[in-house]
């Protein structure tokens, strides 16, 4: 399909400029970004002869961007959205998420993936970094709708995730053929829950395979101080140590990285992948953003599980990731909206390896939403990014287009999607778990 | 107007729990609410022989819940929203507010009120408490576009709110009587912002209505300290010490009140409103509210005016509140998610002394909300209170009725507004403020 967008207002996120103009979609790529005006000169710029639109959208004014990208989330754990609130943490984990985890199946994961791709839609995501269990399933159910999905191992050893590293390989090699929509990374559930062995081993198959390696790192202050206590060293030192990240990757959450762990992700090229909704209900604590961004590290955003955070929702993060900062610093110019932006679209396209995907230019992939700004939380129009940052809410996402395919518009889901019957299956699971 | 709402899960929030069942509205009260059934029956239950109905809802399952109570905003400052952030706090109240407030008049203030009302509508926001300047045209948009206002005096004694204390009882009269919408409030602006001898002319005007007093309290650590050194006691200590609060009332923001402050707002029956989401992006510091609710105290809930938020969203503030607090404790069980919903709702209607709004019941004004339950972030419904707390959205107001009147429903103002116009004059007045 070809889409010319006209009358909008563009961010492209290369500059933080917004353009008057028009961007053009052939199939899943952007082919023209700008000012618009004679197409026929504008196709003879691209050295076409012409195009034949298959719609032509008039956007009122409204704002395109790149949709964002989360970077790190656990999509099946919808099954535990609001059913176990407010509990300690350890409480949470283990009478809670473990048992319930436990009974889940990869058919299950299937249809609670499908659940959260909606809600993503809903919030102009239109990438996810994705770790939990039957890997197969949570693709498929990407594959199918139409979410751009990056998966991580999230190994532990233990059965449930992959057990063997052979296993892991195998994966590695299939679940990065599968489709362009798809990948995955190495990776493992955490240093806490992984023996050293393990360890090594997949620090091994990093440096076989040249590869990134993810994780959640240093989210908790106890797991963190329980990792001094066992190895004499931080989490992130002892994984630099086993050269886990000798070809780059990054941690999830990074509440407690000292100033040796940041200057091991400054040089190491690593990224940081803040989950400030899920620190927050979970009490996990702030993280340093304002320290990582002074070092020049890779900031990016991630909601983490509906389980801890309870909802998919870009904007709470991304007003979180700035206010919480203010707060950590007792300084109300911490971290600056348009710094946040960049977290959520091009710093998240970065660590989950999606260069086509960061910035709306010609040659990208088509992963664009509509943000609308004729609603009064967007008015008067002083400032469209810091608006976004402040007010931004999932109300203003008016589309969400993935692979130059429109999959969210005007609160309605594309009629690929037969909703009510996914929100019975989640509802029927969520039973059956008991 | 008669409606009647039928299929519908009811949160009357005189309980948590869940009715399914119907909601009768009859002009702008509230009739019936229960499980339905037979009319006739219900109708013979209310002692009427029958009702016409002009209107008949098909809730298809979705929520009815009172509408939110936003117990301390600014509305007007629309007009700076976006235009003045991540600066330290001083730079952006001396440089940014102060001098583009200072040129503001009433008519601009009229229609700048006019476009936080469609924001709160969006929000599920059926009643304000605002402290501005020229009351009497934050009223007028007030009534005329149906939203539910208590105001209050922000006098500092100088020109632009009451300049001086007979101007304030002028008002309280003539406010008091304007409209069923609204009603006016003794108040002030902050203790650092008055003299000693206002302050005693506010109390003294308190005790001659009888009436309750609210001002900005103990919002930032430096005002706090600044009052112990001009008085030798905390900003509550020396209100009590004047009589302030002899016949109640409370203090926005309390970010910073100490132990004895505490007892002095349980002992006098006095509200906490919380502004979470402004503190956070001011840095001005985590409201304990762990420690009011351990002491009874009142706790309602407020966005504060959109230049200082920068929207005016409840959902946002309620995961604030209990999110900043489970931070603040480093406990994930701190401030349940129930406490959070009556704060936002019966605690907020205690404050602002609208007892017909707190909850669903026979004879209670018809202020309620719709929310969509059929939007992937309400399922599975494990938990509903839970769910509007952690996940909810302005997504999911799906109407909001006040005074018996729908205006918003279905992402759609109510026709009698002019939305497009209501923008064009705010970008007006930005442009015209320079």
């Amino acid at each position: 399909m070809n889409y010319r967008f006209y009358n909008a207002k563009i961010l492209t996120m290369e500059t933080t400029d917004i353009i008057e103009g028009e961007l053009w979609v052939q199939g899943d790529q952007i082919l023209y970004v700008g000012k618009g005006g004679d197409a026929a000169a504008i196709c003879q710029s691209l050295s076409i002869e012409s195009i034949l639109w298959d719609r032509e959208i008039d956007c009122e004014g409204n704002l395109l961007m790149p949709g964002f990208k989360n970077a790190h989330t656990h999509s099946a754990m919808t099954f535990l959205r609001s059913r176990a609130d407010d509990l300690p943490l350890s409480e949470w984990l283990n009478n809670q998420v473990f048992p319930m985890e436990a009974k889940l199946d990869g058919e299950m994961i299937y249809h609670l993936t499908k659940l959260a791709v909606l809600e993503y839609l809903t919030s102009g995501i239109t990438s996810i970094f994705d770790m939990y269990l039957t890997p197969e399933t949570t693709a498929r159910a990407c594959v199918e709708m139409g979410m751009r999905c990056v998966q991580v191992s999230g190994t532990s050893g233990q059965e449930g995730f992959e057990a063997s590293l052979a296993h892991m390989e195998e994966r590695y090699q299939t679940l990065n053929q599968l489709d362009p929509l798809h990948s995955y990374f190495i990776g493992f559930h955490a240093e806490y829950t992984c023996s050293k062995a393990l360890l090594e081993q997949v620090a091994a198959m990093a440096h076989k395979y040249k590869a990134p390696v993810f994780t959640h790192l240093s989210e908790t202050k106890s797991e963190t101080e329980g990792c001094r206590e066992r190895y004499g060293m931080s989490p992130t030192k002892l994984l630099d140590s086993l050269g886990m990240f000798d070809y780059g990757g990054g941690g999830y959450h990074c509440v407690w990285l000292d100033e040796e762990d940041m200057e091991i992700f400054r040089k190491k090229g690593l990224s940081v992948v803040t989950n400030p909704g899920s620190n927050t209900k979970l009490a996990s604590g702030i993280a340093p953003i304002s320290a990582y961004l002074k070092r020049g590290i890779n900031v990016a955003i991630g909601t983490d599980g509906p389980a801890s955070n309870n909802c998919l929702d870009m904007f709470r993060e991304m007003f979180l990731v700035t206010g919480l900062a203010k707060l950590r610093e007792q300084d109300a110019a911490a971290v600056d909206a348009l710094e946040v932006l960049k977290m959520a679209t091009v710093n998240g396209a970065k660590a989950m390896n999606l260069p086509d995907t960061d910035v709306l230019a010609k040659g990208k992939q088509a992963d664009i939403i509509m943000i609308d700004l004729h609603q009064p939380n967007m008015q008067p129009i002083n400032n469209i990014p810091k608006n976004l940052v402040y007010s931004g809410s999932k109300q203003n996402v008016k589309m969400t287009m993935i692979q130059g395919k429109i999959l969210y518009e005007n609160g309605q889901f594309t009629k690929a999607y037969d909703v009510e019957e996914i929100y019975r299956k989640a509802n029927e699971i969520v039973t059956s778990l008991g």
